[in-house]
């Protein structure tokens, strides 16, 4: 699946550009070529799966979540001439109360803990506008009320957004950004609201510089969402689904090991507690799974890591007794969700020195702190004692941001989970391996059937094969969830990077196209991530052409081996060079991490064309590869496997350094009909051939009859 | 020639990682992947020539200058036992003396225009220390006197020495920096002198702030250089070479056209004037070039642009009648090379805004400016007027340093005639084509006879080799000096990256090795900088699959095409790739910009493993492409071209931008003996035969006898 700036128009895609846990895209302070650089932005884009609309907590897999959310942006999300005005209405009087007195209020797409997909009971600001679209920001003052979202979703929101809302085309020249708005359209010295839970600390910081230009004030309204209160009875119940323990067998190190490990990067910081907020980390740390959310095995909570004492901060009724003995013997205590600001104000009074990050952690849990630890430091004062000079200082070495931290006892690093989750233990790559050798099996059969299907000229369309990709799947051993909405698309459609088909609008699949298909699958052991392009009929010579250029690009960065410690944008020409010898290039990323059973995106490394993430590649982190040329209203290709970084031998090692390169995990066959054998060096072909002979070594075991001819015929040497 | 970086060991490499001319490479404020970050370092590393000896200019071309270095490093150097005891005792006598008063002295390599190449007269640190080599700080103070330079002059410190002086390993573990060191030994509260000329007012604030931390002062004695009253009525002359017009031929723009652009570049960024301290931008703006230092044909001088003035600071007698007028029509007035600083105090007395680009200009210019600065708003403020409102905000869009500039008139910003230098114009190109013919007709030349002398057995020394191949191009027309020093290594000196070779230690050019020959040449209309590696017996397996490699990396980026607006280093990793494969690197940049009859290093851009310069390559560029690889004691090779950077026309044009390639400009065959064509692939066969067919074309015409069959024998088919 491309990852997240794969998924922007040009210009948003600046704000995503590290994926979603990757370093914010800061002004570098570089003196020369500063046009290159993009405005800072630190606002992370989710993807928000569209709103189901019966009220039901997402209980339910994701893939029967799909059927329903294909079948119409219905009830609880406002369509054209429906209640929207009422919602406005009631927001506006809710502006106006006296306990709340703001001029303007923002309902972001987010949830508390910055995740890509999330509950339906967060799915605010598609409640309140109608617009079900993954990214959207909404504001509403007291006389206007403007939706921004980008160019994947413009049509999609002038469709849905009523006559009460303006759409902001972001990336449009001319096109404000929300604060740059709010300082046009209100008088100086307003008051903007926001749920402070739903903004990142580092988020918030820069909205509050933002608007201070015109003495604006940010209100962070914290005991009250704004839209939850008119959402009333009808809002969604939060997820209550049951958790459970993630075997040592996948997860490899146990739960005691990794929060030594925590505790030992605790001490070398100097610091005495961290809060993890991203829930992939969480799971990761505690070695749990649930099912809150589509595709991504996670679970509402907060976790926080003493010196001497975790806690885990969730819905008691999700943990079963075999997850509280799992969490006994490992130490960690049990609180409700909800409990997290006065725990954490309990540490700012204990005068703790707190691990905060602030690109993920939400501005409620920062500014309790903040205000605790202040309230603290004066009565402290008061008693003729002196605290909180431990504080850390805004130091770029640890990453800290521009954050007054000389007042609080804060350090606000990178999470210590970030990279230690990244870089894969044998027991969680053994998994992967495995997993993705099953998910090859379902993916042959799959392609099996498809290809006869319309051998056959039976009528399919993008979404049927997508569901019938999901049984081949559903199928095999481990089986859980899809890992992100399956993209099929056919002819054009695939040439939208995004495409999400519905059922009441999608393609039929056939045989004068090529047809792009994205999908991955959560397992108990491992999650996939796989694009595969095809024809069923007779390739152009220009699709061919453009294929076996992006499949150059594969081959070269699949093939590259680099010196430790290279950032992964260094290694992105690769897949790029053999489409800029034509004038041709893509405008995503080409690799993104995956987590092992977790989240399909994760960082902290990226392969990117932009050069902001200098995380090196590690031995033990998965990415995908992923070029793709994509020709407008034409067709859409993309090949992606993942790949683990590995060390390689070799007979040099100049510098003493060690060298990695990659191992394949995903063993699916790559149309050869769509190579154009002309353009290939002989060791491209060879790596062809040899890539074939180990996908039938490895995938023909798990078939027979049918997908075993398949796979025999689609491996054979070029 | 390699870039600077390559001359440098690793940890220093960071210092210099952008040419002479690139950004600073400043800490990114990112959060991840700190650890890939070198500290910010703003000192430029320039390559001092070694003392001549005899007090004399350097009027004599660089050859001849090389000669007499080579001889030995003798009077004005002091040697180990001479008269160094003398020189530390009267510089201490001169820290004591009231009128000075300061605990220690700094003297680094510098001119004051942070040249590359400097006069013999500003050779301080040489003199002082009596070490030669290029790079290097002296500190005395009181009681102590140490001398920091890198791996490359280690042992050369050794012996250069005396015992009076600490040697600093720069770059080794423990080794304190020069403000770390002071820091160390000095009492609290200690002045710390430097000449304000020799630092740039970037490295000068660097300076004052890191021995803030122990309450130094950094004193700037502007007035007095203390090493030039020691050196007294001994020390060289300062270069009184005559100046010459740049025709417009050459030049292809004239002066008024270059003074209209700078001067709508004040318009644009609301300034009154600029001060060029850069040698070879104030002689590419007024179309001149001198001879004042070896192998840069600049002359020393600044030049100060205002919105309808021009004036030239430089020593009267160097400007002929010619010149003159030349200067005349183009509304240039002169003014006497030492009048710059009371022109500066000047313009600020005028309220002046003024454009400074602090990396480059000294200390004593900004410092100056910034003093009559608040002189003249104290006095306005008395007068009960106001100024000084439109100073610049410290602003990272426009490149401002970090420098306290709210209180002065001055935009501290990248030198406007840096890019303006740097995209060469047609005639610029034409110059550079016309004078690569005939440079390569040269080397043709030398090698057909250096292959003949080597078959005879004839003993030639590294040294005799480099002499001949300047006759040689001593005979082509236009030609003016080296472009720098050559670097001739046979065998295991190949592998020496910043190799001098000097008569009495040098090796003979045999054929039992590797023999790595990098030289570039002066012309009237261009600049050159060549490396070729040659095997005149018969190369091992080893050495051929290194040099196929680094062929292959040569060739990979030599065919590069890529988006108009990619910085230089993402291409950097396409010439490492090969090398990389089988676990080998080389320690510098792979290429770097080139002047057009001016400075053989030049920036902004760079193609470099560094990824601070965010510089893009442009259309009119010129860069070196060298990458290259030394096995330690065995021997060395690069393989080096000049490129230009056309824009190339392709089927397609995605994302409606231009996209760029390389136009090569050097002609000179690459060695057929030394390709291991089994690691070839065809389309690299067919680059180095399309290559070889266009030097036989292109260089032919130019030769006869002996070196066109030569020709002939070297540009045969593989």
């Amino acid at each position: 699946m491309a990852i997240e700036a794969a998924r922007l128009s040009p210009s948003l895609a600046a704000a995503a550009i590290l994926g979603r846990r990757g370093a914010p895209p800061a002004a570098l302070p570089l003196r020369r070529a500063l046009p290159l650089l993009l405005p800072p932005r630190r606002r992370r884009l989710c993807f928000l799966a569209a709103a189901g609309g019966d009220g039901r907590a997402v209980a339910l897999p994701s893939s029967e979540l799909r059927k329903r959310r294909g079948g119409a942006s219905s009830s609880s999300s406002a369509a054209p001439g429906g209640g929207e005005d009422e919602k406005l209405r009631s927001l506006r009087r809710l502006l106006a109360r006296p306990d709340v007195a703001i001029d303007a209020y923002i309902v972001p797409s987010q949830d508390a803990h910055q995740s890509e997909f999330i509950a339906e009971c967060f799915m605010r600001r598609a409640y309140l506008t109608g617009f079900t679209g993954s990214a959207g920001t909404a504001v509403v003052t007291k006389d206007k009320a403007a939706l921004w979202t980008d160019g994947r979703y413009f049509l999609q929101a002038e469709k849905e957004l009523s006559h009460d809302w303006t759409l902001m085309r972001s990336g449009n020249q001319g096109v404000p950004t929300t604060s740059e708005w709010l300082n046009e359209v209100l008088p100086s010295g307003c008051r903007v609201g926001i749920d402070p839970f739903l903004f990142s600390f580092d988020a918030a910081e820069e909205l509050k510089d933002a608007i201070s230009e015109k003495n604006h004030e940010l209100v962070l309204i914290k005991d009250l969402n704004l839209v939850d209160e008119i959402w009333g009875e009808s809002r969604p119940e939060p997820p209550k689904e049951q958790t459970r323990v993630h075997g040592i067998k996948y997860a490899g190190v146990d739960v005691p090991s990794k929060l030594s490990f925590v505790r030992s990067q605790l001490a070398e910081n100097g610091c005495n507690a961290v809060v993890i907020s991203l829930l992939d980390e969480v799971a990761w740390l505690l070695n749990m799974r649930g099912s809150d959310v589509p595709n991504s095995p996670v679970f509402y909570s907060y976790l926080i890591v003493e010196d001497t004492a975790a806690t885990l901060f969730v819905d008691n009724n999700k943990v079963s007794e075999d997850v509280l003995e799992h969490l006994e013997k490992a130490g960690v205590k049990l609180k409700p969700y909800e409990a997290i600001l006065s725990d954490v104000e309990r540490l700012a009074e204990n005068g703790a020195k707190l691990w905060l990050d602030s690109s993920s952690i939400n501005a409620a849990i920062v500014n309790v702190f903040r205000s605790s630890c202040e309230r603290y430091v004066k009565k402290r004062g008061k008693a003729g004692r002196q605290i909180g000079k431990e504080s850390s200082q805004g130091d770029p070495a640890t990453g800290s941001s521009g954050v007054q931290n000389g007042t609080v006892n804060a350090l606000y690093k990178v999470s210590p989970a970030t990279l230690a989750k990244a870089v894969k233990n044998e027991a969680e790559v053994e998994g992967m391996k495995s997993s993705h050798l099953r998910d090859a099996a379902a993916l042959a059969e799959f392609w099996c059937w498809l290809e006869g299907q319309v051998r056959e000229s039976v009528p399919l369309t993008e979404v049927q094969v997508a569901e019938k990709l999901l049984e081949f799947r559903q199928k095999q051993d481990g089986f859980i969830d899809t890992s992100f909405d399956t993209i099929s698309g056919y002819g054009a459609n695939g040439a939208i990077i995004h495409y999400r088909p519905t059922p009441e609008s999608c393609s039929s699949v056939g045989s004068d196209n090529l047809f792009l298909l994205d999908s991955g699958a959560q397992y108990i052991d491992g999650t996939t991530d796989i694009t595969r392009t095809v024809h069923f009929g007779e390739p152009t010579p220009r699709q061919k052409e453009c294929f076996t250029r992006v499949l150059q690009g594969h081959i070269a960065l699949d093939q590259a081996v680099f010196p430790e410690r290279t950032p992964g944008f260094v290694l992105d020409v690769l897949a790029r060079s053999s489409l800029w010898k034509i004038g041709l290039d893509y405008r995503h990323g080409t690799g993104h991490g995956v987590g092992a059973a977790l989240n399909v995106h994760e960082g902290p490394q990226s392969i990117s064309y932009r050069y902001g993430n200098l995380t090196a590649l590690q031995k033990g982190m998965i990415v995908s590869n992923e070029p793709g040329y994509y020709e407008d209203n034409s067709f859409g290709i993309r090949i992606e496997n993942l790949l683990l970084v590995k060390e390689v031998n070799l007979p040099n090692s100049f510098g003493g350094v060690s060298y990695l390169g990659f191992e394949k995990l995903t063993f699916v066959p790559i149309q050869s009909k769509l190579v154009d054998l002309s353009l290939l060096s002989p060791s491209e072909i060879n790596w062809i051939n040899e890539y074939h002979d180990e996908v039938w070594e490895k995938v023909s075991p798990l078939l027979s009859g049918h997908s075993l001819d398949w796979l025999r015929k689609n491996t054979r040497p070029l």
